[in-house]
């Protein structure tokens, strides 16, 4: 990732009904005026997909690629094994609530790594904040708005339930 | 597969120590007199390897791969999705004691089977006995052992536990 | 089996309701041209017509039995128990989201293999892939289809979520 | 059960290494002076076997049969498909520390019932226990040392625990 | 229990919200002839009347309680803490569906036992039938309707899901 | 509870092998200089017991009781049942590594709680902390003594692991 | 706290969403004439509020705090460690179900006690009820109505379920 | 963080206990050449301490925090919540496994992300290797090492597992 250039986020989900989900990702991003490329990739149906995916995120230098699927849930795990670009997994619910989806994303063996993060929503929407936290390292603009982000918690969580 | 040839079945694992499991699955097709091929492939950090493996195994003609894996197992989900040979898959023990592998080999998405076995040293024997089973639809001596080895039950099962 | 004879599968499922997943199943050897059986035999409350079942499937020459149980999913298993055709088993959902019907039929002793596939719909399927993947061995029209349907997976998955 | 003869309780396990759990079965009908039958029965590897000592238990009129099986714990279950003498269920320790084997033996459908104890040793004494409990609502003497038994724990049990 | 006596069981739960499931258990001793006392208790907000209840049934000669209760399930094994009587326990569906109440009745120590059954519905029709099973053995007019109900399974159970 | 008088608490447990963990409950207590009764107790093999200790307790104005079982363990629930003295359960490990324990005790119904602290040891050693915290509030020697407890943190946890 | 002094519970919970369920412990503690003050406070999203909050506790002299969160449920052991105000942790429902909820309230490490209660409602209830036996061992009038309150249950609970 | 200096990685773990395990994350971190910060801090026992360090590594520009603890595992999420630096959440070995420390520590609600890695030494070393594709991103140096350590799998994993 060159600093200078405007940064781009891969999302990719393995069915096109985890979009439901997604979108708060996407959504979460565009609020920080992050750029995206978002699109349905199956580890196990279009296993070429994403392996061409891949190659073109690496060269348009692609800072973070997020990955959500579900139930045995490959899609982060197979990517990381392709790319060292850094990988973020999102479970996503399932028949099992999603368990099954959790321990695959997670529990990946040692010399490939996923980021993974909570099942669903709460998931899928922080997979997007720790993308922009990774580029608040290295972009002040996002990481002030970050920083206000953050502040606004204070303003946006009532302080009285009812 | 011609049914004429000998057939071969592959067996892969993730990792060299999976190996004190899955020589149980080598030794059962050893025993009813099946080739085989085995091979560590690990779907994470040699996937460039397995895509080899499987391109061999169409050539050769393989009638089954066994694929055992363990954690985030994906190994045998990912070879199912590059191939139509049928992909059965043996959970190892884990940190979790396999409930992990189990899942990560079990749930995949409706488009892409894997036939799934028991955790472990079971599974790794079981996964050659059905191998065995599939090929025993069209090769006659190997049904006609796979029978012996059932019937031998009666004799090898002790009537009492003392 | 014999290679050239129109293959058959047998399909039963432990309770009439099982049907709404299993039709799933029944549909996708269907648009496979495959020929099929289908029966409601319980392991527990209706023992004998699982003998009787099994005998008329040795006799006719089926390929592959797929069993489908909730619960405690012994229906595979007792199945396995009773012939050499290979048995595939499918979960259903239950009380507890079908995690123990998932390790009944997949945890299965050494020396009588059940495969197993998904919980529920997406297993299914599944299971009628992939008693196709091992017809497809021996019957190269079946072959050719099962390459044609996974072929189309490129066209059939959206490559946008929206 | 004919109430007046020695009663008579069966008690079969899966596999002979279930022997060293279910003595502590053993040793408690015997110190309560109840005959019984001992035998390894593998619902899966020996079916036959199960049918033949269901048929001689039927014959001799045994009250209760235990049975004790791990993993995809069938025996149980189909045991109670084959009589309608009361089946007692024992879940065996597993790779998977015995959950398996508890939800094989208790998530039984409506219309075969299994009655399930715990998983191991506690189970093993626990269902020779309740064997006796049932024996006691029609054996006096037997009625009379199951109370003596339970009002021995005041003083089995120490007041304090150094 | 005096064989010559109409049997009675007992049928208790810890919440009047549970009836809806254990109306099932009543219906079925019902359709079996069996008298039946129902009655709502606590262990943990009505212990008193618990106590009062097995001293009843003691009194009375109930051959078999059956307790049903949710979540932390302590009924039954209290309950088998105060009596002899052959106590049966149902776990009642909880907001973890019902894991915890199925722990919390089979995993009693050694020494009392608790015979326990699926969780919902289908352990509340089994307690049922388990106690029917228990009953035939001394009861012939039970057993021989025992008999008949399993005999119904192959007319009752199509033989086609559609 | 006098404010005045020198408080105690009960410390009670299901077997004498829960020692091995609860003493580490009875030290903690020691090493505040509460006083303490330590009993073993078993709610289902010496309920009777049970009851005559709350009796003593509430008598001589116990605090808090301390109440640790392992599998189903209901003596903390059943204790809560009998008293409203405050009552602290502490899961021991099990079979199932002590997710039942934890379960059955923490999964009380409404009206009558169960304070639940962790699994095994960690447990054993917080009951205590509680009951201090407790004592602490209408104690000022006992509240200067958990001040100082918690403020040794920084000098007894060691700022580099090595 | 002062025994003389009306006493204040501390209820507070990580999202405004856990009001529904909390809504029942706060009139759990009003039906016992308890004063409370409730306040929306996230672990993670304004850990600066929980800070001042415990300070605002620690000068009033409230007695007991009672924290609810779900998911990762670090509320309750984050306020633990900041004081010696006993601390209460409501488990709230999850996309788990509220087991990771439970879990991540219950398994404190030695030093730092959460005293948790059941997943949900029945812990929100139970929680008021456990401060208010804390309460009842100073203030006579608590411990009175308390009595009361359980005393009443024999009336509550119907005898019949129908 | 300036992509100009050289880069630190804050390591920190719950107890002294953590060690075994986390060293294989900083002689991972050491191997790539990445200077870091490792230190004890409990959430629970220490929590100025974590304050001060978060300080610490804001001033000198970490660039990010991997935190480890086990059970009710709160550190990385008490972390996140005060800092927008990046924090890896590594769950360790505890007396259910390491289930409730992954739970602890993936669940966390929108808002404030933790990214999560393997239970024990597999998340130990993927932590450090996650951290390292970070700073891959901006530091070529890195990313050259980086793709040097994946190429070294081919050779470093045998193609035959005896």
């Amino acid at each position: 990732m060159n600093s200078k250039k405007k940064p781009i986020i891969g999302v990719i989900m393995g069915s096109k009904s985890d979009w439901e989900i997604m979108k708060n990702c996407c959504e979460t991003l565009k609020s920080f005026g992050i750029k995206y490329d978002v699109r349905v990739i199956s580890a196990h149906r279009t296993p070429r997909r994403l392996e061409k995916f891949i190659k073109e995120s690496e060269n348009k230098g692609t800072s973070v690629i997020i990955a959500a699927a579900g139930g045995a849930a490959h899609l982060a795990g197979v990517t990381a094994a392709l790319t060292t670009i850094p990988v973020l997994g999102v479970p996503m619910e399932s028949v099992l609530k999603g368990i099954d989806s959790l321990l695959s994303t997670a529990q990946m063996p040692a010399g490939v790594p996923v980021a993974t993060f909570a099942i669903g929503k709460a998931g899928s929407i922080n997979a997007a904040l720790f993308a922009i936290a990774i580029l608040s390292n290295t972009h002040l603009d996002v990481n002030r708005r970050l920083k206000r982000y953050r502040a606004n918690f204070e303003k946006k969580v009532p302080k009285k339930p009812f």
